[in-house]
């Protein structure tokens, strides 16, 4: 109908994306293995068990990053198509990037890495990271764009991650401080360099509509269900992970009620901002995932629950608008309210958790400080006895510090990358619209006979 | 843009929920731990073990109430939102409201209470009673005399369950009697008492659209998958948690194709209706809870599950209609057809199978009546000897009988203390309608000019 | 309004459903039991343990066939009804008349069929190949006809998979070949002989919108996630699980990342095509199957992944087209290209793997070729001696054809009992159209003062 524009960058993705997969061929040719099958009855009986306690809590991580948080990210009236894909575009290629990294770093045994269900979990947790932080450019990024960002990030938070935890030795089973706080961080970074001083006003796509809303609530009530999961699987079987489960669930639950109060009261007339609902309801799990599994009384669990969504529902009203006007940065999805202000609440609360533990139960239940285990829990076990409860919190400090100072570096660092013109950002006029990447049929506005005309013209614009 | 309806049911409701969550978090504060950690490796592993045999469980209950009841709910066309929070809403608070009373019923020891999954669990399916009973008024009832019937609701629950599991010592695994029963005629207490004699004409946002049906049959999807998950829980491990699940697996399957076989015939171009579909499929595991887990055939599961679809299309064919007209009955999701029917009709079959279990292994397997296990079966093991076979029938009919009258009896009440003014029930002319609670901007059909005017007039108009 | 059609097919439907109850009741009442209750307590844990270790993988599929299939196949915009509805119950249909099939062929000992989870499953498998080959004739073919499909399908399924598995001793954990092939070939076969030489228009209401494919993508992320589960359950526990468990989601990761880059490329301007995306990620899961718990090594999974994408995205742009056009072969949905395609290839990688695995590892780890287990295992370690590696490879190929060959055959078969004018195929103009099912309101486009009438008058036509 009207000139196409410029090729290029339409076959950038494609490109770029088949490159990396055929790379990963060759990477997992010659590097990677399965573990050899095991020789003895016991060995069998063992390695059925690990998958049956791993594997329910690995689905349920795979529902909330590919099911729910993809609707979440639908609250994008015309733009739910490409939310969802890029989202599960994401998570494959950051797994995959992931598994090589990790792989070469931590596991590069003889020549070979030797693959299983927990080394991918881990890789689904770095995932998660750039999963988050494309929510603060979310609908003004290109596909390149968001993977070029996430081929950055990975081998970041994996930095960051191996100061925090196997360096500093923080207690992070939840990864509120590694995951959620870095991620959105990382996020704001890259958006404020991505977008520098530009002002983002409204866009007419950008408001949500009822039913847009409604996907993204069904999105947040599965996050919201399976969150325990998240937090959970990396526990230690037994008490400690019993113990982050009740946790989880508890601060998950006072955050549903207490963000329905904050929102009511917030507006002059009491109703309820689907905002804040979508993203308060989940603040209790980003803040517990620190404390999940500390000795912690169950108020505790409550508390931080209700607090975290008080901040997240504040944020959305003062603290967003506030950002956007004084420090021209964009945070299209709020994840500073859900990731960022929820985190550095977590972490304050688990400095106060180890202080309180140790007064507590000093001389009698040494152990219940940290009886939680994945990663973290040999380095702990290790250094606790010459570190001492001050310095453990005194980490956790640390350890947040350096989770909001590399992250904010690192992201102003990609974002400047991704200002690159051969990356394709979309013109504001065509942002926020599935039209631009999907072959649809959009039934609710016909896109009228000069539409494709238009596209191809402004697309060309940008590119001049 | 016009006045403002006067603010005070509007602050009603955060006032409510705010008040409440203080208070739990004092009550947390006080009297709410977890269980000590087991100072053994053989309790750890106990632990474990019982977290992976629960814990799915519990998940597929949680994906159950949160997604599947509340899409269900969503087949109101403009009242979806409201829908599908109000019921993560009620459900959350429900579920605290029911820990705290359970705890101070049934677990308080040296001025504490131990939580742990199951006692959550429990609390769950305390909370499964509100979250049916709003189905008859839904709509029509503002969130916060949901509210109050949810307070009302759970403390009845639990002297009713009380009296009927530990007292009379009914077989029950699967709720039937307990929870589908006693929360359907709850419901119909309420409905009656609240709009009393009025004829409830039809709104004009009452009829459902296509695509609110679809997301509704959705939910009824998502809870047939997992209502085995639900019936099974509290039973035994091995043979009749086994057993249960078979059970109900056929009876929802017979449930289903017998919904369709019901629906198209009633229609004269044997057209199926949406509604049926969506309730009739479930009521096969609404019947099936209470006999799930005994030694019954698996033909009489799928007779049950036959019967009660035949049931529950009936009713809302004709039964529903004439309670409206008869007895200005008003039931807006007819859990009668879904619960109440299936429920008789299950309790119906519990006494069969209690007479027939016997008259077939009298001496060889006396066991076999009651392999359930839950919380019922310690009661029966000790009534079991002296009651003989045909007092558990009769038990089973008096169980029925508490349910129906205690729980019809408590409606009425409660729904008499909803007709308070101060709980803002909204006018008729702003049922079924998001706008009402939420800030959601419509697309299909724009509000108009004067639309919040006149909301705010009608609001005004009822409080005076 | 209208005259109402002539009812006789409007009551088939009930008719033949509620007879095929009334008879799976009499066959249950007369042969179907459970087993006996375990009489020691190892017996008791060894029950429980089975059902925590099955019952997850079991509600995970059925999961993706209840929702997750039926999202999928709700791209048709105003069939999304009939399309969820259908799936529904030719799911429970299937299941049954697949348990009593399977009762009569192998369970049947002394005159009872022992009911468990296990055989449930087998069933459910079965009934799979009936939901995938609907695809082929999707929108057009009226329910009375999906169900005589059915009907026929089962049987023949059955046989056709104890000549592949039983007597060839083909390797098959995940049913690529006796599942994803035989289902297509079938589906193709009934769709070539229901419609014989018809070129198939394109229907005005076959065109997705935004809203229908985005469903329909939330299908198949559903699949998605749980499709490992699907392949995993049959296999023995311990390595070989954990192996077919990260096999799949490798291939399944290559497949979505393969299919964005080939479907980007095939595109002039580089936009992505829904139905690639929908489709193309879960090829990697038809594909591995059959290979999934073989010695493979990881890079195999992915370039299987990836070949598989590649392959169902051509054959979306190229072949469907081309058989439409020179065979007048209707494919609504692509199931060649998401199951025939990727089935054969899968079927032509256990080739290789056979005759790769003895070479690496002869002499040493002979074990290595078929640690699979399921219902294959016994046939092979029992032949495996006699008959050899190059025998093996030779079954998997005659596997292969004979599910080609006898499903073709089969197919073609029933679709011409398909043709008998009895079971009510909808009018060409009414098809893809849920008003002809089900009761609904019609939002978008209101059917007007003389729609009915038509209706009927053309479904008069058709039958006179």
């Amino acid at each position: 109908m009207a000139v196409p524009p410029s090729t290029y960058p339409r076959r950038l993705l494609p490109l770029f994306l088949g490159l990396f997969q055929g790379a990963l061929l060759l990477f997992f040719a010659l590097f990677v293995t399965y573990d050899e099958p095991s020789a003895q009855v016991e060995d069998t009986s063992l390695v059925a068990n690990q998958v049956y306690s791993t594997f329910p809590f690995f689905q349920d991580i795979q529902v909330m990053l590919v099911v729910g948080l993809g609707l979440l990210l639908t609250f994008l009236p015309r733009y739910g198509f490409s939310a969802l894909t890029h989202n599960f575009l994401l998570l494959n290629f950051s797994v995959q990037w992931a598994l090589v990294l990790q792989g070469l770093l931590h596991h590069f045994h003889h020549g070979q890495i030797h693959l299983d269900l927990h080394k991918l979990l881990l890789s689904e947790f770095a995932a998660v990271t750039v999963l988050i932080s494309v929510g603060a450019i979310l609908g003004r990024a290109s596909p390149c764009q968001l993977l070029v960002m996430a081929t950055c990030e990975i081998p970041l938070y994996l930095a960051s991650e191996w100061v925090i935890v196997t360096c500093l030795g923080v207690l992070d089973v939840g990864g509120t401080i590694t995951i959620h706080v870095f991620s959105c961080y990382f996020g704001l970074g890259v958006s404020k360099a991505l977008f520098r001083a530009t002002q983002q006003p409204l866009h007419p796509k950008e408001t949500p509509t009822t039913s847009s809303d409604l996907m993204s609530l069904v999105g947040t009530l599965i996050l919201w269900v399976f969150w325990p999961s998240f937090v959970a699987v990396l526990c230690q079987p037994g008490d400690a992970q019993h113990r982050a489960i009740l946790n989880t669930l508890l601060a998950m639950s006072a955050s549903a009620i207490t963000t329905v109060v904050a929102s009511s009261l917030l507006d002059r007339d009491g109703k309820l901002s689907p905002g804040h609902l979508q993203n308060g309801s989940l603040a209790g799990g980003v803040a517990i995932g620190v404390v999940a599994d500390m000795a912690v009384p169950p108020v505790a669990a409550l508390a931080l629950g209700s607090l975290s969504a008080v901040l997240c529902v504040l944020g959305f009203r003062f603290l967003t608008p506030l950002l956007a006007r004084k420090l021209t940065l964009h945070d299209q999805c709020g994840i500073h309210n859900l990731h960022g202000l929820p985190g550095i609440l977590g972490a304050a609360a688990s400095i106060v958790a180890v202080l309180v533990a140790h007064k507590d139960t000093s001389g009698s239940h040494p152990s219940q400080l940290s009886p939680a285990g994945g990663n973290a829990s040999e380095a702990v076990e290790g250094q606790g006895g010459s570190r001492g409860v001050g310095g453990q919190a005194l980490c956790q400090a640390a350890g947040l510090a350096v989770a909001v100072g590399a992250s904010l570096l690192a992201g102003l660092l990609t974002g400047s990358a991704l200002r690159l013109p051969c990356l394709a950002r979309p013109p504001e006029r065509l942002c926020f619209d599935d039209l631009l990447y999907f072959k649809i049929h959009d039934q609710a506005e016909s896109p009228g006979p000069d539409s494709s005309a238009e596209e191809g013209a402004l697309a060309l614009k940008e590119q001049v």
